[in-house]
């Protein structure tokens, strides 16, 4: 094996791949950029019409990233190699892959794999989708197909492909550390870096003056607009990256709160997004000059028509091989059950009769296999009316101009026209038959349908044809038998090509027909049935895990997402110092599963983490331990990261981190974080009041309060978002607070997501409620209520919280006073319209969260009227209601006691019944039975109560109507008898709004 | 030919070459940098003594220089790339050419000249000596032997270079505008960067706000120094260059003037000393890591003496030829005359007889030549002293052990000794003959010191030797007859090989002898002899000027430059539009002369310029057209940028730059150079008084004082200084300005330097004394005086204008009422002491001026002791004393008069003279001669007028002291006799010191 390349050359090396690739050279940008996508070179010249393609390096700055040099390969500064290719050549991936194997990575020794991957940049206002790419489980590239940037659509679309420089040197260099890296063949990468690293990182995290740095973005902003103004694209654009570094130091700082993330991310795609329009109208009034030099595409419209093949007189096997990019997991099941609904139907629609269909598939392909497919429809003969008889034929008899030209239009001669009667009127009918065309033609003309019925969550464009799709889309195989089904597809044309395993570098393989398909796949080592990479995957990680004596949780996520991460699945056993056991388990195994997707092994009867991983790399098990070496180090470097800051994070008690709360702000108007701990610790006793909770819960909740937001100061959960609660719990409990606090602790944020569990204890339960209400009272009462599809502050996650709470705990509760009690502690004035809005928008995730669970629209509008503001009764309601209305006699209540409220509903006035007026023994029995419901519902019963206490009364008010003339023309009678219905109507009041249901 | 390399081909290919050549191959920094030479792997990794080659593009942003992209090659960003070669890897020149054949530039194809260069760049501290590169009359590349930086001496010193890419990419493109330039094959240069170019100039020119740059200038500076005090180097220095951004941009703004541009330098450079300091002692405290790699250099310390080759028996030719890179044009004229001088006398000190000294010399190499040589040195007898004859010899006359032991060390036998007798004492004496020794040996021994002994100006170390030199070493021949001398120097052996021209490649070549030294340099092209080729010069250009009806103005300076840039002059003409002949002849002449070594070629008899210049080249006459074709894209480059300016400069009269006077700060207490122009509004008619000037005189004065400054918001003289004045004058005339305010706006600057013309008008007079004096009240009232041999505002220059104005111009004028007047004008209140430090400022340079044209310094200083307000009454006293004490009967008159003061002069008290108290004659009759010289004298009277009238007082003064005791016992008695001689005294106050005298 010769020496590995040095630092530079690589970059040497893919300069010279992407020159010679048609790229421009460029440099890094003259400004701390924190990707390389920030450069100009990208953000702008991906805008309009233009093509560009272009490579540089890009040094990449991001404060908060920075661990002083003492973690192996996380920096605030890393080298990015970045390339632009716009428009999509046609073939981005295997260009990419074609400049790892120019810096020497030989795809037959590691594990590449593509990840899917959503990347965003708020603060330019961009996006696109694509992958992480893995080198041996280490990310080392990102690649995007980039949608949008400055908020604009990208026309074409831009592939950016953006190389972690280090990572990749250290696997070629074998070296364990990013400092450790031969740079030139005399010194290191840390000869170089590592002072400035360690300097820089104490610069970013202790030094920085905030004030003065915040004085900076606004001189900068300031410039930027200065500059917009006067349509001057670079110097404004400068600008707006010193803003984006200048906050990325106050953030490394601790100086940026959650919601004062969100304002500075607005104002730096205000910008952003100005910059870009101003930059595509300078472009377009020059005319675009880049576009001279491309020819337009001359896209060849061939027409197939003339070249469909004739199917055989048999039934054949057909295969449809949709080739693409590597779907993200989720979509390739999204397409799989699509394809399997869509097949057969698309076929019946077709007039093409077929045995079995079956698909399989990976995520790079996906086949449809029509087993006895018929080479033709069969023909089809239909009717057709044409005009009545007496204007298709005169009084002789003949047929007329109108028969005639019936006739012509139809394909039929004269002669052929039938005469049919139908009722009393006669038309002339023609009998058309209609050939059944072959399969071939059909299917050629349906096959872009059905691919382009495919739907995904979130698609992307990727060429000319800015046709939208997972990812792009690269080959179609089309046999129907032997013969090809010809058609084309956002750009790609159909044949008998698919490609083989990417290790093996993708060859192409032709297929000689529809039959050998799968065989064919088996011999090129792919397995594309999912079910069994599914069984492979179990049964190889088991077999592992067993083999040092462990086991595998149950994760069928976690398997699904590996499967499907695959063509063909080889486990492997991976092994990682003991010594990161004495890490948190939830830890440790969001590491792995989170960021790695490994299966940690634990012990089979304790359920505790054993020092092994298992992960499935896509190929065969050729230099394996290659690829098993690289994942240890990943997985090394990952924990040393969570070590470092574990062991910061425990240096000093949990309650050391709240003074760094204050600088962390909550909400600009709102205060720090801090100052909503200290809300919290005052709106925590009401709440728990609410809840009945007793004086030791509630010494609990607000001691818990108090500690609540303390772990997001730490450096854990700065990194792994996810953990926070998790390592409040954790740290609390090392701190020595009780367990009942670090529970609450931990609790409080439960529900996380739909389906998470909720909080056990009644103080996480206080500290959760009051957590939500504070935010969304305070946001509401700022003006910040989630508006349209935005929600940055994850308003409706709270709420829903708040419904899920209550309603799990079984838990009755008005919440307006709550909502009064959370307005009167913030720092504003909270209108009192604020506090409508918030009852109401709670509401409507009870409504949501009802409705999800199939109760009937219109029981829990009906309810919700009356009960939105305590969801735990107005779920009792809903679910007592919910059986009351499927009953049989059901109707006959609503029927009798709406009959009661319709004639009342429009009343302005309220009457009284006076029963020494009406002397109808009617109105007395209604009288007496009014009394009697009432004497057993009180505004807060439940609806059973409700029901079942008016239910009796539903014969004497039937006998009211039948024998009793409300609206009699003597008004004090009229009005006692209005008095006595809007008694009866009142019953419900609080319980129920009857009006709104169904039927009524 | 092939295709000439793309612009990003050119970066790949120097990449590349130096990687090759052992460079670590960095990248652009991450932030705006006027220069590579900021980049932090050249500033601070050129500090202490650890290797370092590294090699890097880096986009250079220059705001002042930015032109709107309407100049084909001036940009506010260039793109640079830089070396270093750390320590002087012993032939960086070599390296330097071989890059550029690397990149396609064929030596023999052009002309590449080393154009002496100091840079130096007050910002950070640093300076180093070295070239311009020039390629057909373009500078292309900065080539520095480092000397310091960030204020510390460099050890190793370190070579840079800094190659201007788009120059070289546009020679190898034959492009003629730097936008032309192809990128890569598919873009322009302008493609990319044109609209950047003009944006950048629409925001530094135009946009910036001035208060927001300002800020961000200080908080910049702030947090530097937060990080320097926390040991930060990296952060500190990236606050630094954006400071220095900062600043360019203000600059471009207008909003720096000279003083407060000097105060920021100040600020910045301390920062960068600071910042340099702490690298150094980091780099020490972490154990200078780098140098482990570089084994320490085994220098053998050969020893010659074995080696000295025996000469041969007749006197033979000896060369020395002293092989340098590239001397300075002013430093090969001393080297030559120092060695003419130097060489006869180290011959007859080392006792070595030669027929005649030749010294003849180019850039490259001074050769010596000594003709009949004599092999070795005479033998040489001497007799030395020994012991007492009766301490050497016993009783007997026997040697003593005295008399053995001094034979011994004499060499000689007792039997040897003699005795000798002188006076009363006998010796013993030895006779020693000393045997002359060989030529070589004494050469070999000789020669280094010869080369040592050379003094320059200015010098540099380049290699771990640390010896200075005006430019580095780089090969010695040292030849008698054919034989070899051995010696080292400096690291350099000597040998007989010389080398070629530069064209040529250097190659080596052999001399066989001495002897045929001059006939092997011709046979090579090479003109060794300075007179010869300033005659080629000469003859070729003077052709070449009659070849188009011209001829080439006198201009020995000129012609001495041209002659020894070269060792083989081949002038050629080149052409220029003649539309550029429109602009101001000053501006054509000044950029052809100095700033491309041109010679202008005038008409004849009008002596009006010609579109023609004529360059001379090193090399011979292969590719002329190359050459001539790069050299005429350089001029129009130059004068394309002169018109640009012109022609904006004169879209508004003089007056309309009057306003931008005031965003030019003169200095931040003094306020701008508005104010200042408004001050010298108000001085000069105050000074013109003094002068004499009429009334006409003084309005013009008055005018031009309203006008004088406002060129210096024009953007020639921002870009020429040297046009200052000469601008103002021409923009004065166009502006219809009459004649005579024309010329007192130029001739205010008068004299600029000390062999500079003086003001030939009396409002020029005026007004540059105004102006003089009011920067020295001002700027010593501010507490700037120079101190020490700093003077950054120019004060000593200011003061000998005063000087060399009112001498020459022989005003008779009192300084201090207009210090006064000028102190009165200033809006801070100017200290007394000030006003007393600006006149004794000045009287030293007038004491300086008056030493330099050869006045004894007692006669100055005499004088100036009471005349040095006033330096043309004091220089006129001056000549005139001079005249005086060279007569013969001086001493008799300094006697006779010094005997009065004498004995008064420490008498603190002041006596009258009582002529009625003293009774003796010859009291009287001093007392009379006095009264008769006081008739005659006045203190402003002349020196002449004053020796004259006391002259004739000699006799009485002689009999006053015969007859008369003065220090009687009688107190009055006493006390009158001293007031006599006090009033004797009194006759010389205000005219001359005479205590002062040599001889007194």
């Amino acid at each position: 094996m010769s020496k590995p390349l040095s630092f530079q050359e690589v970059v040497m090396r893919l300069e010279r791949y992407w020159a010679d690739h048609g790229c421009l050279i460029w440099q890094p940008y003259s400004e701390k950029l924190g990707a390389g996508t920030a450069n100009p070179a990208t953000t702008l010249r991906v805008l309009g019409p233009e093509p560009w393609s272009v490579g540089y390096v890009e040094p990449s700055y991001r404060a908060p990233d920075g661990r002083y040099a003492e973690n192996p390969n996380r920096m605030q500064m890393h080298t990015q190699y970045q390339v632009i290719l716009k428009p999509d050549p046609g073939n981005p991936q295997e260009l990419y892959l074609g400049s790892l194997e120019a810096v020497g990575i030989d795809m037959r020794e590691h594990d590449v794999r593509f990840v899917e991957d959503k990347w965003e940049s708020p603060a330019l206002g961009s996006w696109g989708l694509g992958w992480e790419v893995w080198l041996d489980g280490q990310e080392i590239s990102q690649y995007t197909y980039f949608q949008q940037a400055g908020g604009l659509n990208l026309d074409p679309v831009a592939v950016e492909l953006t190389y972690g420089l280090e990572r990749i040197v250290m696997y070629l260099q074998k070296v364990r550390a990013v400092w450790d890296i031969d740079w030139d063949g005399v010194h290191t990468y840390g000869d170089v870096y590592k002072r400035p690293e360690v300097e820089h990182c104490i610069y970013n995290f202790e030094l920085g003056d905030v004030e003065r740095l915040a004085q900076m973005y606004n001189l900068y902003e300031a410039e930027a607009k200065a500059c917009m103004e006067r349509g001057l694209v670079i110097p404004a654009y400068d600008y707006v990256l010193r803003c984006s570094h200048t906050f990325n130091l106050l953030d490394s700082r601790g100086a940026v709160g959650v919601t004062e993330r969100a304002h500075y991310f607005g104002r730096m795609r205000d910008l952003s997004r100005q910059i870009a329009r101003l930059y595509v109208e300078q472009r377009k009034e020059m005319g675009y000059p880049f576009l001279k030099e491309s020819a337009v595409r001359d896209e060849q419209q061939e027409q197939f028509d003339a070249q469909y093949p004739v199917p055989g007189s048999q039934p054949q096997t057909f295969l449809l091989e949709i080739g693409t990019e590597e779907l993200p997991v989720g979509d390739l099941a999204l397409a799989l059950e699509q394809l399997e609904a869509a097949v057969p139907r698309m076929l019946d629609e077709a007039r093409l009769s077929f045995e079995s269909v079956r698909v399989v598939g990976t995520p790079r392909r996906q086949a449809v296999l029509i087993y006895g497919l018929a080479p033709r429809q069969p023909d089809r003969t239909t009717e057709i009316q044409g005009p009545p008889a007496k204007v298709a034929f005169d009084a002789d008899g003949n047929p007329t101009r109108a028969a005639e030209g019936f006739a012509r239009k139809q394909g039929v001669s004269v002669d052929a026209l039938r005469l049919v009667t139908e009722g009393d009127r006669t038309y002339v009918v023609a009998t058309v038959t209609e050939e059944g065309r072959p399969a071939t033609a059909v299917l050629a003309e349906e096959l872009p349908n059905l691919i382009a019925g495919l739907r995904f969550p979130r698609t992307i464009r990727w060429n000319e044809t800015n046709i939208y799709f997972s990812r792009p889309l690269r080959w179609f195989v089309g046999l129907l038998g032997e013969q090809v089904i010809p058609f084309r597809y956002a750009g790609v044309v159909s044949g008998r090509i698919t490609r083989g395993l990417r290790p093996l570098g993708s060859p192409d393989i032709e297929l000689t027909g529809a039959d050998g398909y799968l065989e064919t796949m088996a011999a090129h080592q792919i397995v594309v049935d999912m079910a069994e990479r599914r069984d492979l995957v179990r049964t190889q990680t088991k077999a592992l895990a067993a083999s040092v004596g462990g086991c595998i949780p149950d994760d069928p996520d976690l398997l699904e997402e590996v499967t499907n991460l695959v063509e063909r699945p080889t486990a492997l056993l991976g092994e990682f110092e003991s010594e990161y056991l004495a890490l948190p388990q939830d830890v440790l195994i969001t590491v792995m599963k989170k960021h790695q997707r490994y299966f940690p092994v634990v012990q089979d009867e304790s359920g505790k983490l054993m020092p092994y991983f298992i992960t499935v790399r896509n190929g065969d098990d050729l230099h394996l331990d290659v690829v098993r070496e690289g994942n240890e180090d990943v997985l090394r470097a990952r924990f040393s990261d969570a070590k470092f800051f574990y062991e910061n994070d425990t240096r000093q008690p949990l309650e050391g981190f709240l003074p760094r709360l204050d600088t962390l702000t909550f909400q600009e108007q709102l205060g720090s974080m801090l100052d909503k701990s200290k809300r919290l610790e005052k709106l925590v006793p009401v709440v728990g009041r609410a809840l009945g909770l007793d004086e030791g819960e509630q010494a609990m909740a607000s001691r818990a309060a108090h500690l609540c937001k303390a772990d997001l100061a730490t450096q854990l959960v700065v990194e792994l978002t996810s953990l926070q609660g998790l390592m409040g719990r954790q740290y609390a409990r090392l701190s020595g607070e009780v367990e009942a606090v670090a529970t609450a602790i931990f609790e409080h944020y439960l529900p996380r997501s739909a389906d998470d569990t909720l909080p056990g204890s009644k103080p996480g339960l206080a500290l959760g409620l009051a957590d939500r209400l504070d935010s969304l009272v305070g946001l509401f009462g700022v003006g910040l209520a989630p508006s349209g599809s935005a929600d940055p502050y994850g308003l409706r996650r709270a709420a829903l919280g708040v419904v899920q709470n209550l309603v799990e705990h079984r838990v009755a509760l008005s919440l307006h006073p709550l909502l009064v009690e959370a307005a009167a502690l913030m720092p504003v004035r909270i209108a009192e319209q604020a506090l409508d809005d918030v009852a109401e928008f709670i509401a409507e995730r009870l409504r949501g969260w009802l409705r999800d669970r199939g109760f009937r629209y219109d029981v829990v509008d009906a309810v919700l009227a009356e009960r939105g503001d305590d969801p735990y009764s107005a779920y009792r309601t809903v679910a007592q209601l919910a059986v009351w209305v499927e009953r049989d006699d059901w109707m006959d209540l609503l029927n009798a006691y709406g009959r009661c409220i319709r004639i009342v509903r429009d009343q302005e006035q309220r009457f009284a019944f006076e029963p020494d007026l009406d002397l109808e023994p009617a109105t007395a029995a209604l009288a007496k039975a009014t009394r009697t419901a009432r004497a057993q519902i009180r505004p807060e019963s439940d609806v059973d109560r409700f029901l079942t206490a008016i239910h009796p009364m539903i014969p004497a008010i039937n006998q009211f109507f039948d024998d009793v003339l409300v609206m009699h023309e003597d008004r004090a009678l009229r009005e006692s008898r209005l008095g006595l219905l809007q008694d009866v109507w009142e019953l419900s009041r609080g319980i129920v709004d009857v009006t709104r249901l169904e039927g009524f």
